[in-house]
């Protein structure tokens, strides 16, 4: 979903649309579905679209989730790809809702093959 | 390090100085507290012990409730004495549960003043 809302933003700057759709291909948000789908998402983004990194992003109380998305990747799922993890940042987004500021925690963890 | 955390948790009313005393190593476990406790006991642990590093550790659902804490800890009360995440690991526990094996994901967030 917010991969897609992304891509059609981007495809509305022409000279950018290369580079914004590679950017967008390699990145997983978790949300509210379960683990497994994620993990198979970031499987074929190593397999089919030959990426030789994954981002996976989450906010709030997703973190938990994209912790467990990551270990289970390389742990389980792609033992014998050797999937190591790069980085792993986090950082704080602000946003406005009903007039008021909330402060909201990100991770982004990078995984490459 | 569950089990002596809870232990801390038990003796908290009877041996207050025995927990404080306990706290100096550099550990900080997150669980069902509110947020500013644990931040709290950070603060404490650069200040009063004099620590250059803290480590935030946390398991399953608990993890995004570290990154708040690190967060709020280093964005909103630190800023002054400059706070810095030196490292951030993320790993996966197996242990068993009424003969099952149960896997939970586990973060370490390594601050430093």
């Amino acid at each position: 979903m917010e991969i897609n809302d992304n891509k059609l933003e981007n495809n509305t700057e022409k000279k950018e649309t290369f580079k914004e759709k590679r950017d967008n291909d390699n990145i997983v948000f978790i949300g509210s579905k379960p683990v497994m789908n994620y993990v198979t998402s970031i499987l074929m983004q190593f397999t089919n679209e030959n990426n030789s990194d994954v981002i996976i992003k989450a906010r709030g109380k997703f973190i938990s989730k994209a912790v467990d998305v990551a270990e289970v990747s390389r742990k389980r799922f792609m033992k014998n790809q050797n999937i190591l993890i790069k980085d792993i940042k986090i950082d704080t987004e602000e946003y406005e809702k009903e007039g008021r500021k909330i402060n909201v925690s990100t991770i982004d963890i990078v995984l490459i093959k």
